[in-house]
């Protein structure tokens, strides 16, 4: 859904990934011109894995971003009553986010399962009605099971943001309106402060701070920051220059619309 | 093992849950007299839901923080050569946390399952020697199998630190050496480095930022911040103090000993 967001549906081919990892590697390797990850849900938060693929492959660059909604449907064997299910399996997110829906019915138990689409996928091979899932509409067509109840996420609120990374930087048709940065910083009063404080003296705002550990140093950590830029003016340039002085292992993602 | 690191494990019953909810409803019922739950990782991060769930539970406290070394061991059926093994199954972060080893075996499939235990419980089920799993030498204890191979964690700087929960607050034997707080912030330039300057100013230290989604707003946050409590002073009370002025929903988590 975020690649045809993005791109034309006819004259574009949508390559799966076994991992996030997969996508990264054949965007490195030239497989693919694109990648396109999941970076953020709007209730479970940052998906960590990304951010430190981001940090890892660091030849890549982000070149777009793109918000997906997403909606919960219980599902299950076509023609099944609501009255003939016993377990409800998916993705712990998609349990959580469907809270309310399965409180309302707590006959059913809920099955915790590695993925959201992958739970579709299981009870689809049991084929027993008393099994049903948790997933997209489209996790629904592809197993050829039934939207037992619609829209069953207790929020409604609730998108993925992507990012598109690719190995060259794209120019954009529209002056860019975010950029992404990681950075880590001295293990000393007011040093994470003292980085944030130059964003603010050039009065850019910052939309999202996330914090990811750093491998083998324990409570230590990466700092990435989505600050918005402004349509006209050089600010966030003079502002990542004075930024290099005061943070450590600065690196720019990326410049991109939003 | 966090439990019995603070706890003196002759005096205490130790109660499992099902879930990180259950453990918080249960201190709120006073089923249990403490809870203890995981809260971050030095390699895979925070944990998420209970950030989320310290907030949702606002009458409950922090009262102590330890931390566990974390192993993972290749565990299957007892005298299985490794030259058996087809498939290992883990949670994704038992299998991340042990690439190393596991690419030095390109013949095994990595096979993602919803826990590192429960993946020992559905090996010792099916009880197929192809089928090995990673996990904690305690989880081999308990299913009955055995460490093919131990410690194959690829960075052995890895920690969980734990929470001890309250429904009450405890005096502590030695003066509190940290706090953890949260708030929200205004969304404008400089918000948040205006609440992070309050640490600065009266020399706290910064242990952890985390920011998590507010649910129901999108790309909203709510930051929680641990701080190093300095041994004499009052310096984090002051701080707190201003805090309340500059920062929105403001609520003290907890002064405890870690």
């Amino acid at each position: 859904m975020a690649v045809f967001q993005l791109f034309d549906r006819n004259k574009t081919k949508a390559v799966p990934y076994f991992s996030f990892r997969g996508v990264f590697e054949a965007v490195q390797n030239k497989t693919i011109d694109f990648g396109m990850v999941p970076i953020e849900n709007a209730l479970a938060g940052a998906i960590d894995d990304n951010f430190d693929l981001l940090l890892e492959f660091d030849g890549l660059h982000i070149v777009a971003e793109t918000q997906v909604r997403i909606e919960h449907n219980l599902i299950g064997l076509p023609g099944t009553p609501l009255s003939a299910i016993q377990k409800v399996y998916s993705h712990p997110q998609g349990l959580a986010q469907s809270r309310t829906f399965l409180e309302s019915h707590p006959e059913w138990e809920p099955v915790p399962f590695y993925d959201t689409a992958g739970s579709v996928a299981h009870i689809a091979k049991v084929g027993d009605p008393s099994l049903a899932a948790i997933a997209s509409a489209e996790a629904s067509q592809v197993y050829g099971m039934a939207i037992l109840a619609a829209g069953v996420e207790s929020n409604h609120q609730n998108f993925t943001r992507f990012f598109q990374i690719a190995l060259q930087t794209v120019p954009t048709k529209d002056h860019p309106n975010k950029s992404s940065l990681v950075f880590a910083t001295a293990d000393e009063p007011g040093a994470l402060s003292k980085c944030l404080a130059v964003f603010a003296a050039h009065n850019l705002n910052m939309k999202k701070l996330e914090s990811r550990p750093i491998q083998g140093r324990p409570w230590d950590y990466m700092f990435y920051v989505d600050v918005a830029l402004p349509a006209t003016g050089d600010q966030f340039e003079v502002a990542f220059a004075e930024l290099k002085t005061v943070a450590k292992d600065l690196r720019l993602l990326g410049k991109y619309r939003a």
